[in-house]
């Protein structure tokens, strides 16, 4: 590009991912805030989802899920065990393997920060009709495909 | 919510959300990926692109732009100050305001970093055609607008 172009926000292309990337933004400060009150943030509550949908999971394939590189999860993992939220223990077949289970009171606050999470979400789109909504499924859908086969090779995603 | 009702990611707009966010984690990544050579990570070029655009922008005003808290920005600005990229200096008739300008070398580096950053969307939107990125960015909009009207007040933003 040289300063005779066009600036990259005349693109459509462009603008429209600017108004993504300005949403989530949004959205996760909202969400923060929102969730403040629980003591988590949103790296957190990604964790503490996924362990409610996956009981038993291994360390492994939830850092595959979050997209969280294996440095982040190594400091997010041990605040939540020592909070008593989730519990991580030896799979029974194979003791290299550590499997995650949220406690008790990991569930319960789970359930609690669900809910807020999902009227954040429901009260945020709620202008937007359900196909409109489905309409950005699909464009998002597209655009994770792609950007998947950019993601570098496993070992190296530490990011 | 209680454990009986349909899980959040039943929603369709649970689900609709939860694709923009994957998309918008794995474009960031992508995008920390892509500008690593140039020695920069995205909450810089964040900066480098608003000076760019808004040349002599007071800090305030920048920090309302990127949404991004006081304490984050006092962190950024002096590591781009310090690398020569951008010049701080108080406004001619009000010392009490900062102006940002992007150095020489900061103009360089940007206009390089805005190039790559232009490429990457125009590529992981390629399969989006133009009407399609228009219904995302309309839908967007309406998010932001709603997620605006949810913003703390201006002095409690230093998340």
């Amino acid at each position: 590009m040289n300063e005779n172009q066009a600036f990259p926000w005349d693109h459509p292309r462009f603008r429209s991912w600017i108004g993504v990337a300005r949403a989530c933004q949004l959205m996760q400060q909202a969400m923060t805030r929102a969730i403040a009150d629980l003591d988590i943030k949103t790296p957190h509550l990604d964790i503490l989802i996924n362990l409610y949908r996956f009981d038993g999971i291994s360390q492994q394939e939830l850092a595959r899920k979050l997209l969280v590189g294996r440095s982040n999860m190594s400091m997010l993992l041990p605040q939540l065990e020592k909070r008593g939220l989730i519990e991580r223990r030896p799979d029974a077949k194979d003791k290299r393997i550590l499997r995650l289970s949220l406690t008790g009171s990991g569930r319960d606050l789970t359930i609690q920060a669900m809910a807020i999470q999902t009227g954040l979400i429901e009260r945020t789109l709620s202008r937007t009709p359900e196909d409109r909504c489905l309409q950005v499924a699909e464009a998002m859908e597209d655009i994770i495909r792609i950007l998947q086969t950019m993601e570098p090779a496993d070992d190296a995603d530490d990011g």
